[in-house]
């Protein structure tokens, strides 16, 4: 079967691997409909994560059970399911506490189980999934043709269920007033999950036309291109005079976060989903002198999909709309150098 | 009449100061009854944080309305009042938040007020307190001869408002287990408050066995005394094997940070109220890969007061047992050395 591989900095390609096969009883074999491309994915891409070895990667996907372990009793062959972006065993504390992203046997797409077996990547044609029953999520009655209602699902893997985490970890409700710092796929879906959750006033930070307007159609009342002390400055102009009370931070730089702090009203709160590099760091003083809820990391997805997957069910939310470039698996660098371009916003592959 | 002033690290006298007046027609003037030092105030009298010149000190005091401005009409000669540990204004967007700490007319005892007008200390015989409508909370019918109820209204200035600053920053409810780090007066009202929002297990951090006991009275459930790693094991063992879903950082050094820090389960939070001084800091990928929570600053005493009163009128909590020393004004300057070198908790002062 094919597969992506990382060799190292700009150097992605696909390569043959073994089909993989059931290899513990608690595994299913997954034969990917459509995978993609995260803004994650940048960081070993750009170098900025050293590749010590060349590896499998990619961590969204979803698709269709092939095979499963003789203890799987939740799934069978023909199942649609989609794989938030980690294994984990929905057994340990953890797990129970909803941190499934911190689980006793947490596993990675691309690297090895807690039995030191090796895992597929998701940007391949079929994935061994390990701890399958905890880890994927079935989705019943999903139609083939259905290609908007999978894009959406697709979604839920990461970006998506990471939108979320960021609405509610900086304690969006409906009376609360929102800024979105960033405008890729992540972006995008934390203004969509700040609408789903009620806010009405919803300022995305953002200088792309194409971006803005996906953030729009995602329920943003209103865009600021502003950067730096003018951005700071333009919200609290929209809010008549006062900052926002909360605050999506969804890049990870040293840059983005220090905008995202600054948005802040004294008391607000600051949700932080984008994986920390470059030095990002929060002043201690300025929380306690602010009264600022600092709140945010990985998303435990597995966690978050049944509900936010009801509402794709239902139609009332659509985040397959970041996808705006579609290519076939063989083609993936060039989907990597569109995404690193930012001529793309997020790329979906079909094996 | 007699106020105490700071000179300089160590140099605490008492000395005569002017009688104060109303000076605006907001102010009132108040006879304070009672005032306390505090583990803030520890820090000019270590040299941590610097005396530029000689400074009325003291910010946590009750007492009784002696005279009132043109403005003033919630308030009247001999009703006994609460004041919190800042001035403000009641109006403003951060007043109305409930973030009183932020007010856009922000004011400290022994400062400054908004209109340049210096402002007693709390550590006095008597105070002018500007907007003082908005800064002081009234409590009608308090009996001169109950000293207990004194001495716990007292608490509500700063401690105690501080402990439940913490708890609640900390997210604790009933069903969440909780670590308070700090055995001080804050951290002792920190264990109190989370015992009065719910909490049914409160380990405390403390290696003093006349804390420890306050400690158990409040609420605490277990005693821990090792510390650094050793007391992380003896949270997760007392725990079965998880850390807290609460921690009540009550100290402010990098120690005490890195303490509560640690003692937190991925996806739970940590309130801090500690003021940050030695460097204290949080680093962003541990709070990203945790997934852990972090609030706190400065506690909005004038918003909780009206909350926590009812419960000390109720006789349901009696913070005032933190006070272990008793002392005159005159003596101010052994009330000092008393609570640096630990040997009180925290000392009452009668003007």
């Amino acid at each position: 079967m094919r597969a992506t591989i990382i060799h190292g900095p700009g150097d992605i390609r696909v390569e043959d691997r073994d089909y993989p096969v059931v290899q513990l009883a608690t595994d299913v074999v997954v034969r990917v409909t459509a995978s993609c491309v995260c803004g994650s994915d940048l960081w070993p891409y750009r170098g900025v994560k050293p590749t010590h070895r060349p590896s499998a990667i990619g961590h969204e996907f979803i698709g269709v059970v092939e095979s499963t372990g003789a203890e799987v009793t939740g799934l069978r062959e023909g199942d649609f399911v989609i794989a938030p972006f980690v294994v984990s065993c929905g057994k340990c504390p953890q797990c129970l506490n909803g941190v499934t992203v911190a689980c006793d046997r947490l596993a990675g797409w691309g690297g090895k189980d807690d039995s030191g077996v090796r895992i597929d990547g998701g940007q391949g044609q079929v994935v061994r999934v390990p701890l399958a029953e905890s880890t994927l999520v079935k989705v019943p009655g999903v139609d083939k043709a259905d290609q908007a209602l999978r894009r959406s699902l697709l979604t839920l893997s990461d970006v998506m269920a990471t939108g979320h985490h960021a609405a509610l970890s900086a304690q969006v409700t409906p009376n609360r007033t929102v800024v979105v710092v960033g405008d890729g796929a992540v972006g995008l879906c934390s203004v969509l999950a700040a609408r789903r959750l009620g806010a009405e006033r919803i300022i995305a930070m953002s200088r792309h036309a194409d971006r803005q307007a996906i953030a729009r159609e995602f329920g943003a009342t209103d865009v600021v291109e502003e950067r730096g002390d003018d951005g700071v400055a333009k919200v609290r102009e929209l809010l008549g005079g006062v900052l926002a009370d909360s605050v999506l931070e969804c890049v990870g730089t040293k840059e983005s976060m220090e905008q995202a702090l600054h948005c802040v009203r004294p008391g607000g709160a600051l949700g932080f989903v984008g994986v920390p590099t470059g030095g990002a760091e929060i002043p201690l003083r300025y929380l306690f002198d602010k009264n600022i809820t600092v709140a945010g990391g990985m998303a435990p997805a597995r966690t978050y999909i049944p509900e936010l997957l009801a509402d794709v069910l239902a139609g009332t939310i659509n985040p397959g709309r970041v996808f705006d470039i579609d290519m076939p698996l063989e083609e993936v660098a060039e989907a990597y150098k569109a995404m690193d371009e930012r001529r793309a916003i997020k790329v979906l592959l079909t094996p």
